[in-house]
């Protein structure tokens, strides 16, 4: 199967290294200049479990693709904000046939996708597996993980099912949801609480479990989310939803470790994910005539915080 | 005239140092011991507008109240959350006839205030004066002001009026204002909004002026005060409003400068008077049915930055 992973960081590269194992035509597909001169020099360096190992999967940036080259599934696994122009980017390569696998972290996705691909061959997914990237042509693979995927048109449903068959095969644990958007949004429940307040507060996750209001702060966030996930006809439950979130405050299992977009932010001074949490329950809840003013608030703070601290 | 200034801190040292240079019997209430013993030892040391001076006013921690004493006036200068303490500290030396007048940053103390003094003998007061507290029986005064003050009972105009003349004779620029309230809850929009955004993003006025979100979310701040004020019939200008504060951000004026929030967190690892300020719009909100999402998200933001700082 020819297949093009769109956004080769080190979970892009970890399910290209692992599908062009099982006999897949693998490319990779990524915007950053260094780590695509690093992989062309020395191939793509593997840390897979604890050993070392190369692997010479072909990578392009999005501008040297060949207009000839026509991909039958393509896995998009950018930042959220790199999404649209990725999309725009790979546009040569997509035809009508080519069905798009989504995997970013975040939520509203299916509507910038929307935007390039048509319906039947859109699939939406969520994945619990974890990659480091340790430099330009270098990632360390370790733990587990799953995918759960879905088609978002009824038509899709045999392919999607076949998609989770094919990532199996690559030790990918995936399987075929018939309601993935619950698990997104089960998801955006923890990110759009403990990755904004933790940033902000410059707090573990415990950290926040531990203050006065942190709590009421969930709550408030967590209905906002459910009201919306509601109105787009997703049923969440609200006590899994916060016995989820205050699981994380646990200084015995990730309590006291510091959620990604703190990294990205406070560690990295890189821009947030925010506007693709938050900020699409923003979005989804106008669109839907719900208030949300706490992920509205608190989506315009951590814009404020790169501001100050001048993320880029 | 007898008068007692209950919290002696440097605002309320000068008032106490001004008003006993025209003769009148002055008494500092204040419960910061190290400060009453500098005081008795080497008298209130005072560099006033650059000349250095010593008073020898009298000062008591509120527990050794002579309940002989009746205080003709009391004027309160305490930090906001220490108010109703006060108050019920000072019980002793408030009589029928004694007059209550409250300069306090923020606002919602008139209700406070009621619960301690019958209604006719409040008088609310704003003041733009500064001063520095140096360090125990030292401060610093510098610079001009102006106080605004009111009764809140018809009775109470004839003695708002005497004590605007006895605190203009101190040279203290006092004057009767027939609507206070205005003029608090106009602080209120500045203190309201820069007060936490300096606090919580960990930058100056000039700062958040500068991110590309701050003035939107000083719109929706200055939105919720001015509708609550509103219900409690006060009406302010919203263009005023939101100009008081854009003029804060000009670096060449005050815009380099860390608000008094910032101060005693950040700087200082002391509780926030954001209970006063936000959190009182809060309050007042929910009196009056008006929401106010961001003042209640801003007002447990702060509270949790208090709780990871263990601020005190």
């Amino acid at each position: 199967m020819k297949i093009a992973i769109a956004g080769a960081g080190a979970m892009g590269c970890r399910f290209g290294y692992q599908l062009r194992l099982t006999g897949h035509e693998v490319l990779l597909i990524d915007g950053w200049q260094d780590h695509i001169d690093a992989v062309r020099r020395d191939g793509l360096q593997i840390n897979y479990n604890g050993k070392e190992v190369v692997s010479d999967l072909p990578m392009y940036a999005p501008s040297e693709l060949d207009t000839g080259y026509e991909a039958e599934l393509i896995i998009l696994f950018t930042k959220a904000m790199q999404l649209d122009d990725m999309l725009k980017a790979i546009k040569p390569i997509i035809t009508n046939k080519t069905m798009v696998l989504c995997l970013l972290n975040g939520i509203g996705h299916e509507d910038i996708l929307a935007l390039h691909v048509k319906q039947e061959n859109i699939l939406l997914g969520n994945t619990m597996w974890t990659a480091g990237m340790e430099g330009p042509g270098k990632i360390k693979l370790f733990g587990h993980g799953s995918v759960d995927l879905q088609n978002l048109h009824p038509q899709g449903e045999a392919f999607a099912k076949q998609i989770a068959s094919v990532l199996s095969a690559a030790d990918l644990n995936a399987r075929y949801s018939d309601n993935v958007l619950h698990a997104i949004y089960k998801k955006a429940c923890v990110n759009g609480t403990m990755n904004g307040l933790c940033t902000l507060l410059d707090a573990n996750l415990a950290g926040i479990g531990a203050t006065s209001q942190g709590d009421a702060i969930i709550c408030t966030i967590v209905d906002e989310i459910i009201t919306v996930a509601k109105a787009e006809g997703i049923a969440l439950d609200r006590q899994e939803a916060l016995a989820n979130i205050r699981q994380t405050f646990n200084p015995d299992t990730i309590g006291l470790h510091y959620p990604s977009m703190y990294q990205d932010l406070i560690k990295n001074n890189r821009l947030t994910e925010i506007d693709y949490i938050n900020g699409a329950i923003s979005r989804k809840g106008k669109k839907h005539g719900i208030p949300t003013p706490y992920c509205d608030f608190l989506t315009q703070l951590i814009h404020c915080k790169e501001d100050i601290l001048g993320a880029e």
